[in-house]
């Protein structure tokens, strides 16, 4: 059976894609590491030929709509960011010139806030996601990651967002700082927990709580993982702090299923928060299967 | 004229020695790139030896002492840190053998705190340097530096201190993050002056203040010398909020002769505080004479 369309997400460091039917059910999944990062523009369209491969169509035109990074303007071909507020997903899809006339390709833009600047390409798509079986949801979502977004949805539509680097700067002290050498990957919860409580109680005083990780461990030979775990706290805690009055007092939900989302939401909810999970896995292609929707109700 | 001792400030990244007559004045300074870094223990002998050549006496020994990072764990041979309250430098110097009977090698040890845990290793002896032309300082020195030292200085002991990591955490996120694509070295004094002043108002926001560098830099092109000085000004200001309970009023002493250092002096001073600045260049020299005299004393 021949695909209807395609659904791709193409992120910075891989891409993934699904073959669905003509009421969205998914044929065919299939995965390449062949993300943005490493990709020229004139890239793209071979990699996508290769991984659809016995999905082409004979002659018919196969349309394909990506999210993500593809839409970077260093990626495949630039869609420009919308500013919010709006709905997260589903207008403004860019049309790409494809060499190959089986492929109708378009691609999603991100979301930009001008004031505090901040910007997302692919978490709108996560956000769409939710939304199609969430679509009265009015709080706060959650998206952890190397980059973690805090996004006010209210009435189906983004009216607010920031973003932290938390996830980012956990790998480079840990990986990069003289911390690595007191630091091993492991855990430890009773150091998550109070990295956790002392950055929550004096979120001011982080930057005099990262050296004696290593003091500590040249002289009292602090365990590497008990480091990485207090560490992991610390970062987390500061970050609850600064993003308190978004997720203060407003219904959450963490999207994701791995073991980052659970760290945060079990922090949120240790501070009273009412937290719902939301597992990541097919929320993506939950998001494109909306935005084709949207896009063939406006045409 | 063959030297009565010999000084050597011996860091992680190179080395650097002087030559002293009994007076202590200088016959000849030499530099070396060989730091603590790039060494096995059994390589710095022959350092020395190279570098000292014609310095050498032909039979006699010739006393040699060392600060800084030879005497890590991971140095030359170690010299056990100094649990403070005590004076920064001059006793439990460590002897080290060596081949050649000529050499006769001491290792200054560092200084320790339990609580919080804090450790430093060459800093004692520049703060030897300067208590050796003001020894009734009373008050606060800061060291600025890839880490920082707050040190609490009274009756000629060092009393607290604490380290932050703020000149590492600044390279590795202009070099290594996701904002090296819109940060370039530069300068803007109203850049750094809005980063420094945002952050000393509201150090628990300073998470939110890092991406907005990228997104402005996507959404209004923000230039990367701006984008520099404003992440300049974040981090130390949410040092200088957090150390404020360390150098608050208190008589206030930035060592230092390089921009880095002004930067700290300037930034305090606009925060009320009564700052010297204590040139660099020499005080470590000044601390090894005035260590030789104390170990001469208790000798």
């Amino acid at each position: 059976m021949r695909p209807a369309w395609i659904a791709v997400d193409w992120g910075t460091s891989n891409m993934r894609l699904w073959a669905l039917d003509g009421n969205g059910a998914v044929l065919a999944e299939r995965r390449s590491p062949r993300g943005m990062g490493a990709l020229e523009s004139t890239e793209y369209e071979g990699v996508l030929l290769d991984l659809l491969g016995d999905l082409l169509p004979g002659t018919a035109r196969l349309p394909v709509l990506v999210c993500g990074m593809a839409g970077a303007r260093t990626g495949w071909r630039e869609a420009a960011y919308l500013p919010i507020p709006c709905a997260p997903a589903g207008t403004h899809a860019v049309a790409v010139e494809t060499a190959d006339r089986r492929l109708q390709v378009h691609i999603l833009p991100g979301l930009c806030q001008s004031a505090p600047a901040d910007v997302m390409r692919g978490e709108e798509t996560q956000i769409a996601g939710f939304l199609a079986t969430d679509p009265g949801f009015d709080g706060v979502l959650c998206l952890p990651g190397t980059h973690c977004k805090w996004v006010r949805v209210t009435e189906g539509r983004v009216a607010h967002f920031r973003t932290t680097m938390t996830g980012e700067i956990f790998a480079l002290l840990t990986e990069r700082s003289l911390l690595r050498h007191s630091i091993s990957a492991g855990w430890n919860e009773a150091a998550f927990a109070r990295g956790l409580a002392e950055a929550i109680a004096h979120p001011e005083a982080l930057p005099l709580a990262l050296f004696p990780l290593r003091a500590e461990a040249l002289l009292s030979d602090l365990p590497g993982d008990v480091a990485w775990a207090r560490l992991s706290g610390l970062l987390i805690g500061a970050e609850l702090a600064a993003t308190r009055t978004l997720w203060g007092e407003r219904r959450l939900a963490v999207i994701g299923d791995d073991p980052l989302a659970a760290l945060y939401a079990g922090a949120l909810r240790g501070q009273g928060a009412v937290v719902g999970m939301v597992p990541a896995g097919e929320i993506t292609l939950r998001g494109l299967r909306a935005a084709r929707a949207a896009l063939e109700a406006a045409a």
